[in-house]
């Protein structure tokens, strides 16, 4: 590991971090909320240590995969330490826990809370809070389809082939260009949702935080209520729209608008979750419909389908209490939040080709029993899976469930029910924000011990980075020479 | 598929099943509890469609593969819809789908009831529903070291070596040989377990319906408290030890008759069930103390080691309603109930081999990550683990995970909430038995509507029988000539 290399570029990102640090003073200003100091402080930390690390730490080597690791979890680590600082200079979070844990629930894209009264917040620290779900969507874009990829992670391999850019070995050069040609996309559906939100009657300030929180699949709200809180079809359904497309592998929003229309009908990691999509949201209007949870189909359907949407993205907006709801149709919600949203996409979980490939696995298994000498693969898009993604994606799940259990446990030890445990840790492992029971769409994560919140900001780091990232540091071998 | 040698098989099996229909007469007729006419009539039904199909389906082949996967699965269902005859004609059990559940829980030494009074019924019926655990318990242990590693099914080919008798590549010796070995150590542990009991002033009725449950980890009593209606020090640890050593692995039982003392300590699934069973005792032990769930040290090291044994062996008797102790203890258990017992033993879940091998995998594919030229395999025994019998372990891993996910949500279709559906499912796929809410240890699965029981019920067979011997009957290929 070169220590002084990977601290030089966590300093680059730290600079990058306080020139972003900069961007709400303009709302203070605008709105006479008094925040200002509290950014400017931060910015300045941020210059600071940044500078500093970027001016000392002096390397000629290049970036081997062993740094990209140290990199991508202490990037994302350093983002929600100095992240937070705003929260806790302004006094509005006056508990460093609970700061770390808004900012790591931000830059991961979570969207899980633990303000009790969000309205109450001035208007720049609103928007600090939906801009670290939008540059934390721009690092996961980059992190799953020009990083990962390259160092082998969970099966990300699988999606080399589509990343858009020049392909070349060494990673800085690649990471660069791929990201720029993907960021155009995010900023364009960023650009295109907040327009049609201001059509929607919604302020520009509202629509431009919904949408940064939409397109990253967030979650975080500038309402108590949420997206509710606009009580509004037309935006029900913008936001639906723009929360499927933000699951969507990215580098199929770029090939689309290169005019390479057929992708979309090609990748069958995307017929797959739109399949979900459709499947799921038709059993749940159906038991809600029978269960008599709405009066009118209209409001069914705009309700359901908007919770789908929600969930299988993992970005954890909230129009109804689905707590509310029959048995059914929670039990789908709590299911669609292991699977998330496409690989390459801003959405978190397992990932839908994951579950399709594990899926194909199982029955390939049951096909050798009853033809033992017959030679069957896996398949992705027609092209068979090699052997050693497919063991690394199998290994994803094991290790998937396995830190389910032990979070869960660990909530358990903390005095939270089983339901309300598990699905905090799930909420927060596949970055979704809302859970069920204590944690819910209309609750919190305030009253949750600083001992659960501690496992509950690892989750959504593991989560977040596809748990190998994370996992590699915890190995002595690691860090040998 | 050989379909007539099939059925010739089946038959000869449901000769035995006659037979064995008329043990209870005894009991009947020295209880004098009239039931004796429901057996002899269950009894000659079973002797007349065995008896036809054996004589007329006549077949001069050898068995091959696919015969092995349908004799398995239909012998066990063809047990449990003949064994159900006596609870039928008798009246104890008037509708033919709870009698189907109980039989079927008791072949496949689940151990979850119907029942609402079990004291109520007749003793001959009471021997019926223990002996139905011990004859599936005998059916496993030939299943699981014989016939499984045979057909290949998931990953149970790695505990080939381990089995006793003459090793031949022909199927039906083999599983003579081996069976007779195997049945040797069942037979002596059940009649010294039956011979500690009676020490402890249980009458030998009692005494060896409880020996039949335990050795089978059914979990089946005689009386509506379970082991809790004894109250004795003396039963609780008899049968904690008997569990234990029913969760083993039984040709480590053999080996050690053998005087081949050090098999069990070379064997590292042995010694990680131990091991996990003191742990996950010590934490329970710890939380129920500082919980306050027991007056005295003694009472919460007998109640809480107990349960742990009772539930990690897959037995699921009684002695505590442990959904009464603080949740971590609950969580664990729930942990528990997915592990299971080891490989080769009377044990249900997806073993404890299995979880052992997909940590070590996941461990691999960290490893990878950080060296990814150099070569680790993961290792069993200090043996390495063939690829192909990983993938299977992994395959395993995840149709568990999804059989579970999917039975939940059928549960949650017939109204059950999530923690009760959900512990109902694995209370089943494990053949535990008890599990939590409105199936906890002092309930029964009585309430539940008769499709959520037919769920119940194949969660029961395909648990028992690995999945994969199940689900390969499913395709059609598996049919085809």
């Amino acid at each position: 590991m070169n220590l002084i290399l990977t601290l030089r570029i966590l300093g680059a990102l730290l600079l990058y971090l306080g020139g972003a640090l900069l961007l709400p003073v303009l709302f203070s200003l605008y709105y006479h909320d008094e925040a200002w100091p509290a950014f400017i402080y931060s910015s300045l930390l941020c210059f600071g240590v940044g500078g500093l690390l970027f001016t000392f730490c002096k390397s000629s080597k290049d970036l081997s995969v062993r740094e990209g690791f140290a990199i991508v979890t202490f990037g994302w680590t350093f983002f929600a330490l100095f992240g937070a600082l705003p929260y806790l200079l302004s006094g509005v979070i006056p508990a460093p826990i609970d700061a770390i844990f808004e900012t790591m629930s931000g830059f991961t894209t979570t969207g899980s809370t633990i303000l009790t009264d969000i309205e109450k917040l001035p208007e720049s620290l609103l928007f600090w809070r939906s801009l670290t779900q939008w540059l934390g969507g721009m690092g996961i874009i980059v992190l799953s389809l020009a990083i990962l990829p390259m160092l082998g992670v969970g099966g990300m391999q699988l999606f080399k082939a589509e990343v858009p850019g020049p392909t070349t070995d060494r990673l800085r050069p690649r990471i660069q260009d791929t990201a720029k040609l993907l960021w155009g996309v995010y900023l364009l559906l960023t650009a295109l949702e907040t327009l049609l939100l201001m059509l929607g009657d919604m302020n520009f300030f509202d629509a431009l935080c919904h949408s940064f929180a939409t397109l990253a699949t967030g979650g975080f709200s500038t309402h108590n209520a949420s997206i509710a809180a606009f009580d509004s079809s037309y935006i029900d359904m913008v936001v639906t729209i723009f929360m499927i497309l933000a699951g969507i592998n990215f580098s199929l929003h770029f090939q689309l608008l290169r005019g390479k229309l057929g992708s979309f009908h090609r990748n069958e990691e995307f017929r797959c979750y739109i399949g979900l999509f459709f499947i799921i949201s038709l059993i749940i209007i159906t038991f809600n419909w029978s269960g008599g949870s709405y009066q009118t189909l209209g409001e069914n359907l705009r309700y359901s389908i908007f919770q789908v949407a929600s969930i299988i993205t993992t970005t954890g907006f909230a129009t109804a209490d689905y707590e509310v709801w029959p048995i059914l149709p929670q039990y789908l919600l709590v299911m669609l939040m292991f699977v998330g949203g496409c690989a390459g996409s801003t959405g978190g979980g397992m990932k839908v080709a994951r579950i399709l490939l594990l899926l194909k696995h199982a029955q390939v298994q049951v096909f050798r029993l009853i033809h033992p000498r017959a030679i069957r693969l896996v398949k992705l898009d027609n092209r068979p899976v090699d052997k050693e993604v497919l063991q690394s994606i199998l290994g994803f799940f094991a290790l998937f469930i396995g830190i389910f259990v032990i979070a869960s446990l660990l909530m358990a030890a903390c005095g939270m029910d089983l339901v309300s445990g598990g699905a905090a840790v799930i909420a927060c492992l596949s970055n979704i924000g809302p859970g069920l029971g204590t944690v819910g769409p209309v609750d919190n994560f305030a009253q949750i011990p600083s001992f659960g919140k501690t496992v509950l900001i690892l989750c959504m780091l593991m989560g977040r980075l596809e748990l190998f990232t994370v996992l590699v540091l915890f190995f002595p071998s690691f860090w040998r020479k």
